[in-house]
């Protein structure tokens, strides 16, 4: 049956996030519901309930953890009760070679976001887990492993995928050496996930208070952007999550031969003096979160080594206040809404 | 003997190239004395003419074929009276990671260019082929294997060896799809390269002209960018030669996924939106020409398959004039300097 959902949205572009009801559509028959427990904002909420917003209302959230309470007939891997998670892709192809792959974050088709995209069957817009409720195919449904925190779990399915899948791509591991590029809601789980990995881990950040953080976060080393003696010649792989224009020749000479600096902040241009490449035969790529494949193992692994994010959990109506402490980077290291409170 | 050298000289910044004489050094153990039959013209001549260069005079010229006249006491691979090449780097420090795997282009302390460089043994700075003889140690002179027109088999050193190397590295072959861009000095011989290696290739020019010539050189399609449509998704590598500021989003949009764009020529900036090449995960990589292990292989595959480039052999007489139709890209598709003209 279609259910009426309380959920938080913006109404217009820019414009607060502000309780709004909509209908939800029948479950299909391999649809689940899901009660959103936790919801993480992550910054592209900012950016969709501001510049590139399309179709208001938009309700945000693509980070979440809720419990099951309705299963279409076909679904197979999820039962009602069960504790799962929702990270920023809810729907593809499922027929391109990405998706065949488990890799449906790079569908050829353009992979349809948790909120704010057309429905593949026509069914309206999606709306994302800044609501008492969700609804998603089973595929892109998570199981959350036991013993993970619902609450700091829920940051890992957007924040922890982004930087999890480029870490895993490009090998990061006993004998490697990874640097981590901005120590935020993704760069604080890079530094976990990293270490986790068997990888030496080197941060960088421009604040020497979070230079400090991220040596107890598990990184090796912490280099002060900017200011500090910048390495040379030494990294085999960078994650950079600064999402701002920033400098990138002194990170491209950080690297080795053949090294990678894998962009996941995605800033507008990127400020890199191409001849820096060449000396060392280094690349530049660009990433975002993992297809369902990455996600399950990156949720396991989570499990298995217990990281989870540096959460400050905020109530329902917290939420805009949130959203201008994330805007003004004034969080460690991610707000998550506790969808009861 | 150390002895006086007739070389072609710009004499200072900007200058046109002017008859010059030069003292060139005694042999050291490992040298080997060239006298040069073929110089051809690389667009980082004019570079070095013209902005970069230090230290006038400059002699340019680093993809050059000649007869050996003397070898120093301690030379093992090369008599006098073989011909012999020489391309963009002449020394390097030999004991770095990339110098021990024969990719001495990639040396970590920088390698020594064949020209406008200060000699490692401190005995003044290199000078390259625009003259009737060059100096320097065996490891950096290549046979020339037979069956290679000496003049055509000029441009092989630096050209060729530039758009050969990355070929090779991000691995052109039998079921690949190599983008070439730009049908230049480099371009036409990537084309060449690409194409017996046995990879689909296709060519992207801005001249339709070019693009017609393309497929007589061995593209199996050519694009007219800016004007044809693009393909999308479809090529697992592009060699991008063209060194001025271009639009590299409708490049990057064209490789399929986790495909790699190859800035070889080097402009001053990337004009590429980074979200671009997250959609796919795809990278821009730099490059330049290969080491001596790589250069060694690409005059045997030149040989094995009849590759040599589409020249334009001009006397010494013609020097200037050849910088200046290099300059404003008229030629088809490299100068070569017959030093005996």
């Amino acid at each position: 049956m279609s259910q009426t959902v309380n959920a938080f949205a913006a109404l217009e572009r820019g414009g607060p996030i502000r309780p709004w009801t909509y209908r939800q559509r029948d479950a299909r028959p391999h649809d689940v519901r899901i009660e959103v427990l936790y919801c993480g904002i992550c910054h592209t909420d900012l950016h969709y309930v501001g510049p590139w917003g399309r179709d208001y209302p938009v309700v945000p959230g693509h980070e979440l953890v809720g419990r099951v309470t309705e299963t279409g007939p076909s679904v197979t891997t999820h039962a009602v009760g069960d504790l799962v998670a929702v990270g920023p892709v809810i729907d593809s192809c499922r027929e391109c070679p990405p998706c065949l792959a488990g890799e449906e974050t790079l569908c050829l088709t353009v992979a349809t976001s948790t909120y704010g995209a057309p429905d593949r069957h026509g069914d309206g817009v999606t709306r994302g887990g800044y609501a008492e409720q969700i609804i998603g195919d089973e595929r892109f449904v998570y199981r959350l492993p036991d013993g993970l925190d619902p609450a700091a779990a829920a940051p890992l399915l957007c924040a922890g995928s982004t930087v999890f899948a480029p870490l895993r791509h490009w090998e990061a591991g006993p004998g490697r050496t990874v640097g981590i590029v901005g120590i935020g809601g993704l760069g604080h789980l890079g530094v976990k996930f990293a270490r986790a990995m068997g990888a030496h881990v080197v941060a960088f950040t421009t604040s020497p208070a979070k230079a400090e953080d991220a040596l107890r976060l598990g990184a090796h080393e912490a280099v002060i952007t900017g200011d500090g003696e910048m390495p040379a010649n030494r990294l085999d792989l960078i994650i950079d999550t600064v999402p701002a224009v920033h400098p990138m020749t002194p990170l491209v000479q950080a690297l080795a031969t053949d090294g990678t600096l894998v962009s996941v902040g995605l800033p507008a241009s990127f400020d890199v003096a191409p001849f820096a490449l060449a000396v060392g035969r280094k690349s530049i790529a660009g990433a975002g979160a993992g297809g369902t494949r990455s996600t399950r193992e990156m949720l396991e692994f989570s499990a298995a080594h217990g990281i989870t994010a540096d959460i400050e959990v905020v109530g329902t109506g917290d939420i805009n206040t949130a959203l201008k402490r994330l805007e003004a980077n004034d969080v460690k290291y991610r707000f998550v809404i506790d969808m009861k409170r």
